[in-house]
């Protein structure tokens, strides 16, 4: 049998790069919860720009990479922040969404699920 | 040489779970850009809710944990939709930025940068 | 008793300055709801990036002052492009406020309504 | 000639009403630039949600009131909080935009000033 390969896996690796980053210009000072949530929400919004005034498949792909990036960068560092685990999160999320939009109410129609 | 250990990337396996929970439900007709891209803010919002009126580092952290994986789930549907390469684009724009804030000018301080 | 003076109010005079500069431009054709509540919440991320990485009141007033107004004009366009009477749903919200926060349960909190 | 009728313009009549409230709930303690500022893109990303996975104009109108007087009621407390005059900064704005907007170059497009 092998030997499992010694790879982190991939969240773990932009994080490290991420706080290389940070930690290069001495900015984990200014990087509070409060604050990266705030960046993370105005990253947000620039994504929205590329969509605004258009169809809805109108936006520069190559501008949503970089924006996209940018509120993934925050969302990885808030993440870090809390010492969360991204895999463990993201599959618990899935789970209480599956309770809150069972398939035979909510198929085919995107109402909230306080309206379903 | 040993194989190539049979793993899938960690993002591609949370992608995959959210595009199975999509189509469960048949939401892919909702699944625009656009409106992704807003259900993220949204979801970005309701993460920066749980720090009003409060010190930086005051919030809940359970409930953190809900609205980072909102946000994170609309962010991979989004990188989904337009066939992106998360580890490619995150450090395509971690260089980015490394040319926008040079460490001997941002070094320290949260400046833009273009009031560097 | 003297005549109700010749006045518009402050709201629809500055309402109709921006349908003048949106018509000269002939941008109603982009007004549609969609995109105008989300123009509005574009610029209320510019408003909240004067903040970023700063202490509470570190903001510059004259940015405060432009970006204030840009979040304003699309709250204007959109109360034009559904006829609302501003001060009527400003007083409405205010009672429906008033009801889900007594007094007596939220003085010198900043709780939620529905965890008082 | 008569005297000038003895009115507080709109915007004032209804900061006064907001910051009874306000001060009634002793909340001024809470209402810094930051996160009154926050505050608002909270609630502009409720009004976006009335319009999330629907046609631009499929939304709710009685709720689009209700959203768009949180977003007004924060832009007005924001505005006292730093004692500007709406007039004049929406009047100041609009001249702003008429420069960078010129009608020759904007008709009937919906670019960024910057792209113009």
């Amino acid at each position: 049998m092998l030997a499992k390969p010694p790879f982190m896996d991939d969240w773990k690796k932009i994080q490290e790069q991420l706080k290389n980053f940070r930690d290069e210009r001495d900015w984990a000072q200014f990087h509070n919860g409060k604050d990266l949530a705030l960046a993370l929400s105005i990253e947000a919004a620039e994504l929205n720009e590329l969509f605004l005034w258009k169809n809805a498949d109108d936006a520069n792909v190559e501008k949503i990479k970089d924006e996209l990036a940018d509120v993934l960068g925050y969302a990885l560092l808030l993440a870090d922040k809390y010492d969360l685990d991204i895999n463990q999160i993201m599959m618990s999320k899935i789970q209480k969404n599956a309770d809150k939009y069972p398939v035979h109410k909510a198929k085919g129609n995107a109402k909230k699920y306080n309206e379903l």
